[in-house]
């Protein structure tokens, strides 16, 4: 595969405490893959300094893009910013680009701009901010790594602001065909096309329903042709 | 905290392709907290044998448990269990325990035992099997490593028959309020309540609705008179 990789940092107690349930890891995968980003590893840690800066520099320097979430609001809790600063240990304070853009939302809103709204415009020397459509506080990208709000309104609309900046590989295309028997029938044959298609990811997804056994299988690939083609055999493997 | 730490690794392209959303991690974790299992790090990776054998390592060194899921069925896909050899430097084979298991269930479908379906009974050197009362094929703990299935039904029940087995810490229980106020009118006061209380893990969770701001601040510890009497002075803080 020629397409960029990637990887997505979570940061996030209230997933790993069970309070919540991830939305913002799935949107991101469906919008990278349509983008043709290889998204290879997700990670999700709790709001811990050390450990949101040892994963920070991990990923950024085993794939081609991070992607964040969460952790750079205004509460003692929100220390992403800060962990990125560290992670490639260049200065951080409150930058003026980022302090007049909320200045200004504050001033309309008839907010004060107080200390820990201030605590928003802090950005590590050398990012560029990532636009906030909707609640003005930006995210940034500093060298690989793109920093976002956990709020998954907010988020997805970061990730719409960053992805038409980077370069994508050819999308990824998936086929899926519904076998309604055993992934053990299925598992011989399955592995022959497996090897037969080295360019494709052939994946078995098994379900049980009503006491009967089947699977999903999934093609996925960049050739649109390659898959069709595979596709056929699969289907001529196991006749309806 | 004197709990129990604990991490998950889903094995799992069909969450990095964004086909699935997850829902396995949002079980487990929810399960762990109520036994009093500290969860601080989640991975997802593809169905690559050295990204999850280098997972395996990372995580195992590092924490008390590591819960599996997915990559355990008879597909060519389906090389977790290789893989936790491989981690644990031990060999894998075939073994008449799970072997017997899976030849009566299959006897008693009418199914046929082939080697697809014989490849569940492989399992390394020195495991215990977990029970799987959904579809008979076992996971297994491999020291610290408890490995399961992805299809969530399965999953849940093998969950179910493991974490009895594991001695817990105090359950991890929390306090929601709900304050309909800007974060950055909240953080002042909700980082003095986070510097007087360091038994309690306070986070602040923003929404906006309707137009208005607001966020859920949730308290978090193992002691309840310590999270009534913080919650106590949050309210005061901030009366409805």
């Amino acid at each position: 595969m020629t397409q960029p990789t990637a990887a997505m940092l979570v940061i996030g107690d209230e997933i790993l405490s069970g309070r919540t349930r991830d939305s913002n890891m799935y949107h991101l995968a469906g919008q990278l893959a349509e983008r043709g980003i290889d998204l290879r590893e997700v990670r999700v840690v709790s709001d811990d300094a050390e450990a949101i800066t040892q994963a920070v520099k991990a990923l950024s320097e085993a794939y081609g893009h991070v992607f964040t979430s969460g952790g750079i609001g205004p509460t003692h809790d929100d220390i992403t910013a800060d962990c990125i600063a560290a992670a490639f240990n260049v200065h951080i304070d409150v930058r003026d680009d980022a302090r007049a853009l909320l200045q200004a939302h504050y001033d309309r809103q008839g907010s004060e701009f107080n200390d820990a709204r201030k605590r928003m415009a802090r950005i590590p020397d050398g990012a560029t901010l990532i636009e906030n459509p909707v609640s003005v506080a930006p995210g940034f990208t500093m060298e690989n790594v793109h920093v976002m709000a956990g709020v998954p309104a907010v988020f997805q609309a970061m990730v719409a602001s960053v992805l038409p900046t980077l370069t994508g590989g050819a999308p990824l295309i998936s086929r899926t065909q519904r076998i309604d028997r055993g992934e053990g029938d299925i598992a011989g044959p399955l592995s022959d096309l497996a090897r037969a298609y080295p360019a494709l990811s052939i994946g078995s997804y098994p379900f049980q329903k009503d006491g009967r056994y089947g699977a999903n299988i999934v093609l996925r690939g960049t050739d649109a042709a390659l898959l069709d083609e595979a596709l056929a055999k699969l289907e001529a493997a196991f006749p309806a």
